[in-house]
């Protein structure tokens, strides 16, 4: 009953006007399937998680240690996200988990409930018997936003999970057992290796309440996560070993024997038990609840958010806040699947970035300081993948929650002592995955479409100081000789290209504030694209410091063509900034119209799928890869040629072959929602081309209708006359009621609300 | 100029009334030497740190490691405050320093200028040329209260060092030198081992602040101390390195050049270090501020403490305060060796328990996470050793400093989920060393003697709950059958006389506050010093579960016969709070009075010395082991016989023989001021044998008189007429005129205020 009030306010607060605009929401949460993408390559998580939550509460299928035998383990990589959907056994469940990156981190405060003697290592999946892990079948499993089930067969234990913003809730229905016990592993993680913890810390605090903290040293590099532990039964008994190599110091504790009932614990691996005797049927209820402050931040998070013990009530509420983000967006299909695939990539655009900050409004800073902020303060910025349509999704129908996440880059960018925006970041670290700064694009988006409840100045500012680092990645020499030289730094095509569109998106912010000496600096950096345009080849190819192109060049090749994630073929293709001028530079219409059809339609050799372990057949159509990100608007360039209704036929043919409302639905990484939302955009009938220009381009929309509920009250509706399977073509598209003489849509004409009716057609 | 508000404050603070009382006070400083107990095994520092300041900055002259070849390195033991006189290098000047410990930690942040090419390892005492230690004089050395100088000779730098409570400054001045470099080592330490660091983290903030910590695993398990650095002038460039046998995780990280100009460090093993030039005679001056909150709250107590650049006005300010706590007792004698002996003492006694605080009252708790107290926060609390003389002193001529020490002792029973007070508090950990619950003669002294402006009735609880916990170090055992049996607990004949003793002191407080059940529970606890009394053999003995007395006994052994830091023939006097109890039951006034006597004359066997590293003849007079703690209070146990005046003889021998002005002037470790209060209390004539009994036993003054000047606004003077080094015994002894039957004396008597005259005489 404790959860009523969060209930009924989460049904308050937003919209009062909609119930008059488009009548009563069906169930929206039952269409979106966490399971989707656990399956090869698409690296989400399939446990319980409320939006941008802080926890992610999920069963870990596999502890894939990043080294075996000294060496780097390629198998870790599919373990991203802890689930493998073809795994038969589940190791236990883990508090902290990114969705869908191609690198990883987290799975901390691992939990399992076992019964019968205790085992304190995880087994192994071809003995799980030999451990504490057990075997599971997907028949007994259930996942949907903020619930997932499993049967434990070799505990005979049912597992249900759900989740507040900071805290994890487990219920475990448990067999008459003399000996049950919960098993708190910290030396379990995700990305795995035997370094990795730092030191851990666990106090006992009662018989019913544990705190402690992890400490590790990886893609994160000083990364500690604290949490509180409540248990809805006094454990009998309790213990803890210490599995490090090497012994922690001892001192004058050796007196004391702390394997069994005592309670303060510290250590570089500890496991850490509890006991229990259950009857059959007997539930046993834990909360975790998370903070990256102090453990007395995760208790005052438990606390405030998740007083009681009521499971059911906690996932209804996770439920209702699901369905309340999910119908930002109603769409209407006659086709269960369409809603499936939508709310879906609604789910997954949905997971981060995270909130990382305790509910009094403190949050740990990248200076390891603790800060306060009455913003929400958000972590896991996976920005060389969600700038490009994650951000502007957001910044769309959250505009809010955009404009925070925009805060808590800046607020990043003050506590950096290297004058950076954040690249990748993580958990009040930067892990500086992957090339550009893209934070630049978030920002400049949100400042140019009117986003921008912050100081939009200072913002520019910290923009303008990230793009001038000299000693950046290549940037110094970007800034001399007008590109990367690709023997000075790997991947210079890559990384001029990006900088030269992040340079655009400063020009456009500094000509909405009036700063023309910056749009002037910019603009001609973003002019930059041509510098590595060979013409004589038709392809964007690596320069050299002495101006000449790299001579060995192979324009399919991923494997250090001056490129990452991507090829010549693909990457050429970027400069969203200006196809216009990129069609031209290209030769003109019809050579460029040519070089998009062959990157849909060509062969690529086998050989290229080896060198990339990121790149697989499932993500690819042709040459053109979806699975990875250069490419995700390339789709949309035939807007800019004469023959726009090929976007229109791209778009359909990749939305059903790259996304599947079953596990293996995904086409590659979901990349921390990029993936959906590029799902989401397209669905609807357009995209975000430029992020910062304010405009989208056009496509075909998958869905019959959609009502876009923005937070500014109003709503846009989009609608598909004569929407089929096969009725791919747009005959024509009328923004309320006036034909569209263009295929874009501006940014400010779905802020004012209205329609957008498209006219499908089965042909030209 | 910015120190004078500071100065004033200081000046204006305390005793306004003092100068009508005994006029104006002479310079005492000048007679408080920080060299003496640096030679051999008194283990104090030499080098600047304000009364019980957070920052104690000094010289280490070598940075032993606990371990060699992966075996305890006894030489370490030397190395407990990180100086040895006999050292002809030093290796540099750290910020935190234990007083006299037999255990140590600590030596955080060790900074070294130097001049020539960059050497970043420390090189060894033979060739110090092989790194950066240089070599030392003693004669170009100066040690005084706040302040030391010395002359860096292989480098041409003559270094000085101040410091305020949290901030410690240094001030080099250089030759003209075109490499001059400033080195900051984080993987120096005292009773350093490669596994001690756990993390360390450094961010160059500009050109001329440097932020981080250093986390580590030592006596203290779970230690971190933050820092703030800042230089007076900007460094050209600095660089780090990583020096950890294993490498950190890279990840992203590895397209960086970190090593040079890169602002954020991390790793296991760093150093620093920071370039400049130099012009000949050029000072360049240093900020280093400590907090164990964070490196905001160090930089927030660097700004708030030490704004400004003035070196001198510093080592004024903190000389100034030096004055002002030495002035609390103004002693007179026409022999400067008594004043340099007594505030030397003073000195010792007053750099611990240290704060541990911020200036804006956070600190970080036991449990680890920060919590704010408006009192002040203190730690370095060597129970074991500080409760027989140090805290009774505080007590009385510090009431307001061990008060806030009380509550620190209470806050940490409050955050141990062991709800255990104290035993060895230290930086947010407990380490436990030694034995006892010694933070209850502490508390319950401070109740007795009407020093608790804190809830006396929750302290008591908390001594009783510590007192009656089963699992704790043979407590169990003692409860059940009235004595630490020693084949259940080693050292069971001094953990059983030492509860007792703790337990009766628990009585004493609950007589006071009106608790008569806990004061009958522990008044039978407190007899329990008779359960291991062996008559047969009139020595205390260690006793086993059956109930007989192991047979396997030497009384003057000190290895595995029950005792700790003492033998049977010391231990067996340990009855602190019953000496007429003891007398008798050890044969009466005649076999005891032998028993001490022999105890003072016998000759005691090279062998025994061997045992202990802690034991050795410095510390020694016959048999009796001055230089350790529990015969601390035999010499005057002859007051409870019918020969009095052996005490009086026995203290007036020890004081001269156990301290002298001079390098290896004290007979053991100084054991954080235990050893320098004792003679304090001892040269004033009189001693708290039994803490929380609210009285002294009068020995022989070695001063010709002496004011103490209480915090109540009163001063008790004493007298001693006659006095000469010939003159010890008291002939007489008259409090306010009236003529003291007995030799003691009450605190309350002291309280009051007034003068207490002895007439001294060479015979009895």
């Amino acid at each position: 009953m404790k959860h009523l009030p969060l209930l009924a306010a989460l049904l308050l607060t937003a919209f009062p006007s909609f119930a008059q605009t488009i009548g009563p929401i069906e169930n929206l949460v039952r269409y979106a399937h966490p399971l989707v993408g656990t399956q090869r390559m698409g690296h989400t998580f399939p446990g319980a998680t409320v939006p941008f939550g802080m926890v992610q509460l999920s069963p870990d299928t596999d502890t894939i240690s990043y080294e075996q035998n000294g060496k780097y383990n390629p198998k870790v990589y599919e373990y991203c996200a802890g689930y493998q959907y073809e795994d038969k056994t589940i190791v236990g469940f883990s508090h902290t988990h990114f969705s869908g990156t191609g690198h990883s981190d987290l799975g901390d405060f691992l939990i399992m409930p076992t019964t019968g003697p205790l085992q304190l290592n995880p087994g192994t999946a071809d003995q799980p018997e030999k451990g504490y892990r057990s075997r599971f079948a997907h028949q007994t499993e259930v996942a949907e936003p903020a619930y997932y089930k499993v049967q434990l067969q070799d505990h005979e234990i049912r597992a249900e999970l759900t989740a507040t913003t900071r805290v994890g809730m487990h219920r475990y229905t448990f067999p008459q057992a003399e000996q049950a016990h919960i098993i708190l592993d910290l030396t379990a993680g995700i990305y795995n290796y035997p370094d990795k913890n730092v030191w851990t810390f666990v106090r006992v605090e009662n018989d019913s309440l544990v705190t402690g903290y992890r400490q590790t040293n990886g893609w994160a590099r000083t990364r500690t996560e604290y949490f509180a532990l409540q248990f809805s039964k006094p454990f009998k008994s309790y213990g803890a070993r210490n599995y490090a190599k090497k012994q922690a110091y001892r001192g004058f504790w050796g007196r004391f024997d702390q394997t069994q009932n005592f309670p303060e614990q510290a250590g570089e691996q500890l496991r850490m038990y509890f006991d229990f005797s259950t009857t059959a049927g007997e539930q046993v209820t834990l909360k975790m609840a998370l903070s990256g402050v102090s453990t007395a931040g995760a208790l005052a998070n438990l606390r405030a958010e998740l007083p009681g013990w009521d499971f059911d009530a906690v996932k209804r509420a996770g439920q209702a806040q699901w369905q309340q983000e999910l119908s930002r967006i109603v769409v209407e299909s006659p086709n269960k699947v369409d809603k499936e695939n939508f709310y879906t990539a609604m789910y997954h655009a949905f997971l981060s970035p995270t909130v990382y900050q305790d509910v009094d409004g403190q949050y740990r800073g990248l200076d390891q300081n603790i800060h306060q902020s009455k913003t929400t303060n958000y972590t896991t910025f996976s920005l060389w993948d969600t700038y490009r349509a994650l951000h502007p999704l957001l910044n769309l129908i959250q505009p809010a929650r955009d404009a925070d996440m925009v805060q808590s880059m800046l607020a990043h960018y003050e506590q950096s002592s290297l004058h950076m925006l954040p690249v990748w970041s993580h958990y009040a670290n930067e892990n500086w995955c992957m090339i550009g700064y893209h934070a630049v694009p978030v920002i400049t988006d949100a400042i140019v479409k009117g986003n921008a409840p912050f100081d939009a100045q200072k913002a520019l500012d910290a923009c303008v100081t990230t793009a001038r680092h000299q000693w950046y990645d290549g940037l110094g020499e970007y800034m001399r000789l007008g590109y990367v030289p690709e023997d000075k730094s790997g991947s210079s095509v890559s990384k001029t290209l990006e900088y030269a569109f992040d340079d655009w998106c400063i020009a456009q912010a500094a000509r909405k504030l009036g700063r023309p000496d910056i749009e002037q600096e910019f603009s001609k950096r973003a002019q930059n694209w041509q510098n590595v345009y060979d013409a004589r080849i038709g392809f964007m190819r690596p320069r050299l410091s002495d101006g000449s192109f790299r001579k060995e060049f192979d324009p399919l090749s991923t494997n250090n063509q001056g490129f990452i994630e991507g090829n010549a073929w693909n990457y050429s293709l970027y400069v969203p900034q200006d196809p216009a001028g990129l069609i031209a530079r290209m030769g003109g219409n019809k050579r460029f119209v040519a070089h998009l059809d062959s990157l849909f339609t060509m062969h690529l050799p086998d050989k290229f799928f080896a060198e990339t372990e990121d790149i697989t057949r499932d993500g690819i159509i042709g040459n053109y890869v979806h699975g990875n990100e250069p490419a995700h608007h390339a789709a949309y360039l035939y807007n800019w040629t004469d023959q726009p209704w090929k976007t229109q036929q791209r778009v359909r043919m990749i939305l059903p072959k790259m996304y599947r409302p079953t596990p293996d639905g995904l086409g590659g990484n979901d990349d921390c929602g990029q993936m959906s939302a590029w799902y989401v955009f397209s669905a609807l009938g357009f995209y975000p081309v430029a992020p910062a220009s304010g405009e989208y381009a056009l496509g075909s929309p998958a869905i019959h209708a959609a009502t876009l509920r923005l937070e500014n009250g109003k709503t846009f509706r989009i609608r598909a006359k004569n929407q089929s399977a096969k009725n791919v073509y747009v005959k024509e598209a009328r923004l309320n009621g006036k034909l569209l003489a263009r295929p874009f849509l501006s940014h400010q004409a779905i802020l004012d609300g209205g329609e957008l009716v498209f006219t499908m057609a089965g042909k030209l």
